[in-house]
């Protein structure tokens, strides 16, 4: 059976992801918003460091309620989009499809998980330096490692979509060219991936600081590295094991980066939400849920919640 | 005998309390910078919620080798001016002068202490809300309780001065209006101003906000007690046990001042030094000596350590 995708969200990431796909010459559906116009009319350009290509015709929608019933919805909307969900993916489902959900956080698979169920929803890990540069034009600077697998709830328990259709998903998306791979353990690759979010996004707005401003400072490299060591601790503390070295991992890696603005400083300086309840509420909430406490995390949340909510009246 | 004054440093702090001492016609002589043509010529302007008042004569210096030696020298420079402590101190010092340091932070006397030894220098804290709103013109917008005494050195074992040295300054601070008190137990007194200090002055360079919009924010209003609370517990690790409700008291009293931005806003934004080092350096110095785990101060540290090192390229 050959799967038909759909991207709800065709930003930096979907459109990545989801060109990719499409150049692949795989089934699969864009949502687009107040870029549809320029699509239909001039298709998808994908600058990457893989190679530029440009499509000039794509399954491009203005609406889900157009878009043909999927076998897989990639979602690559921001999680402050995920009041939004319900409403665009029912056209879009039958009785069996999956629901990727492709955003930073923990927990944000919970929106997906309440539409269609315990049994079909996935998530995933992006390490993906890309910036949508205009109207359907992504720019790719580095990396675009996914690592994806079943969403088991918070408690660990749901069964998650089959091993088979989850190992279909990865073989559509390797044989495009996409570096991906598959876990039977979701939270600790989230946690890893947050022991990189949350000291950096949120330094990169609290600090108003690139990622290599805040590797070149003394100080603000140390409350990183201070910063992922105590997320170490939480996701230990909620049953998620990462070695100790893993930090200075997190902390040299970042050196190798390319110098790159986190996309919660992108969303940040352009007006628009940032993630701070599915990076630093969910996993506070986490923190809580196993008694540890998180003083800087905790803190870091309520700098970031304050700048949020005070944002034109704060750095312009 | 009555003793001779000099204030290093006549801007809102020793500007406002020197000004009340020379107004009561006591012997106070001032050391001005930028402002000394300006005072020469027209005297020295306070507005004052105590009364306005306007000294066309004051004894106004440009350099300390102009001015005769005091009994007391009132230090109203920053104490990130404290490298030029030594060169500005020494011509106007006799064998028994007084050095009284009415800077923010934790143990800012020490600088005092090498030049004068450990019997002649006091401390004080100043809980006052006044700025410098042009040449010789302070405004001095509430409260201005003074409260000071004996610096004991780190260790606590310095002698210091006498008691009647110090009940003989505060004779004259009282003669002059000025709200002043004598206490025995300076660190405990200075951990209480750190436990506004610290939350709020950080904060607001931080957020850049003003002390009225941190606390009409749940989120920071929560995280400012949360700091405080921490500077309470350092305290009590170094020896100044402060009852758990003076967290409480802090918090009120501060939603009873009128807006204010904090002095350590109103430096970062000038472009002035902040006094981080005093501030929160010197307060982590006490953690660490007594083995106390500070991860809040700690964050707020190294992010305003990061943020004075990068002025220009962040908010503007």
């Amino acid at each position: 059976m050959r799967l038909r995708y759909s991207v709800l969200g065709t930003g930096a990431l979907g459109g990545f992801y989801g060109g990719l796909i499409a150049r692949q010459g795989l089934d699969i559906h864009f949502l687009l918003h107040s870029d549809y116009e320029h699509v239909i009319e001039h298709g998808l350009r994908v600058d990457s460091k893989l190679g530029d290509f440009h499509l000039p015709t794509v399954n491009a929608h203005a609406r889900s309620q157009d878009m043909p019933k999927c076998d897989v919805a990639i979602i690559g909307l921001k999680s402050t989009q995920n009041h939004l969900l319900e409403e665009l993916l029912q056209p879009i489902l039958h009785q069996e499809s999956i629901v990727l959900v492709l955003q930073n956080g923990l927990n944000v698979e919970q929106t997906a998980r309440g539409i269609v169920g315990p049994e079909r929803v996935a998530g995933g890990c992006c390490f993906l330096c890309s910036n949508k540069v205009g109207p359907g034009h992504i720019r790719h600077l580095d990396y675009g490692r996914i690592v994806f697998g079943a969403y088991r709830g918070i408690d660990g328990k749901d069964p998650g979509p089959s091993k088979e259709i989850l190992q279909q998903i990865l073989d559509d998306m390797v044989a495009s060219g996409i570096e991906a791979y598959l876990t039977d353990d979701l939270p600790t690759t989230k946690w890893k991936k947050l022991m990189w979010n949350i000291p950096f996004n949120g330094l990169s707005v609290l600090l108003n600081a690139s990622t290599d401003a805040i590797m070149g400072d003394a100080d603000s490299r140390l409350l990183a590295r201070r910063i992922s060591e105590e997320v170490r601790q939480i996701a230990q503390a909620a049953g998620s094991p990462i070695e100790p070295s893993y930090v200075d991992w997190v902390i040299d890696h970042t050196d190798d980066m390319v110098p790159y603005d986190s996309s919660m400083r992108l969303d940040f300086l352009g007006g628009r939400p940032i993630e701070v309840e599915a990076i630093y509420g969910n996993a506070l909430q986490e923190a809580k849920r196993c008694g540890f406490s998180a003083p800087i995390v905790m803190t870091m949340y309520q700098q970031l919640k304050f700048m949020a909510g005070h944002r034109v009246a704060s750095k312009q």
